[in-house]
């Protein structure tokens, strides 16, 4: 697999060109950090985009829903699909309103989404979903059954034609706005994890996992 | 306007439909409180989805770019567009890995986005995208002059065709799952602020504005 995304007409960065990058380390950065992916298809109505959890698998994106959802259904042949993953860094502060934006970074991947159905790689997806979420999770739950994996629908869709863009630092604003008398600089903004809330359904005190202990505390350090 | 969103073949929720909501309130609720939404639309070459900032304008969503970007161009006449906004609340972790899930609140919006020629709404745009950012920037930043506002484009798209999807609360576990040894419950999640780093180019040192401390604040105690 080649260290370079693939650049095309779609994945060409055509406005701050000094914000792209097609390295795919720093995708997969980005897609691993990621919790939710926005994923847009032609519904044959127009256009839809929809939010779904997703996992990176090796060098393949993989969605998952029920077999019963009246559009996973029809993605056995294949369906072409764009996937967007954003994490917002900062709000950006600048003498001009024009000149306001926000730290971000984010891949747009295009690809072909088909249906996983090798039992082996279904199990593999299932594991890279749950350590997704929440690595170490996949060990300390049940792992699905026979009936719940018949109803599951896995898509995998490679990770090719695709491209970062990143926005960091402070505002740019114009020279001559700079004897402006505005406060500038930037809000940092972080996905952060509040303290965990057992499950009343719990048929006993438990105590929290370390993952879950260890996730809190990353989600909050990052200041 | 009527306070029930449309519900249409695709605004239908067929999955989970406990979830779903048409209340144009509690859609603007989530709208409101987003900073990102995820636009997709037919790009002549296949679907593409952007993450772009927006603001709400009254019944209308509004978006922004440069009136160089490539595909901004092109909506003039109008052309139909998906946008989704999700908030994530949590990690719901269960029992089964089967039965995980997220906490979330998201609106799935279709319509056709128009371009704004206007000046008088235009600049109300703008007003609404900034204060969206953070509420009282407008007021408090050098406010666009012509070749700023003639290089930008701002598109309008009624919130008419749309649904909510709602997902709280601890997680849903089959009731034989329950005898299982595993801790379950939900490690919530928020978005939130962290201290503001000024800007280096500032002539001198100036005082965070009160609206920006609130929105630390506010950010900080959803906790």
């Amino acid at each position: 697999m080649s260290a370079e995304l693939q650049k095309t007409d779609r994945t060409t960065i055509s406005r701050h060109d000094e914000r792209g990058s097609y390295d795919r380390e720093v995708a997969y950065a980005i897609l691993d950090e990621g919790l939710v992916a926005h994923v847009g298809l032609e519904t044959g109505n127009g256009v839809m985009v929809i939010p779904m959890t997703y996992a990176r698998l090796g060098d393949d994106l993989v969605l998952h829903g029920a077999v019963a959802s009246h559009w996973l259904g029809s993605f056995e042949e294949g369906r072409p699909v764009s996937v967007c993953v954003t994490l917002l860094d900062g709000l950006v502060l600048a003498q001009s309103a024009f000149s306001h934006s926000m730290n971000y970074r984010s891949v747009v991947a295009f690809g072909v989404a088909r249906v996983i159905t090798d039992a082996e790689t279904k199990v593999a997806a299932f594991k890279a979903l749950l350590d997704h979420l929440i690595p170490g999770r996949w060990e300390d739950s049940r792992q699905p059954n026979k009936k719940e994996t018949d109803a599951t629908t896995v898509l995998a869709m490679p990770i090719d034609e695709a491209s970062v863009k990143i926005r960091s630092g402070p505002p740019k604003d114009a020279a001559r706005d700079l004897d402006l008398p505005y406060w500038t600089g930037v809000i940092p903004l972080r996905l952060s994890a509040g303290s965990a809330i057992p499950d009343p359904a719990m048929k006993e005190q438990r105590p929290l996992p370390d993952y879950a202990i260890a996730y809190s505390r990353s989600a909050q350090s990052k200041d």
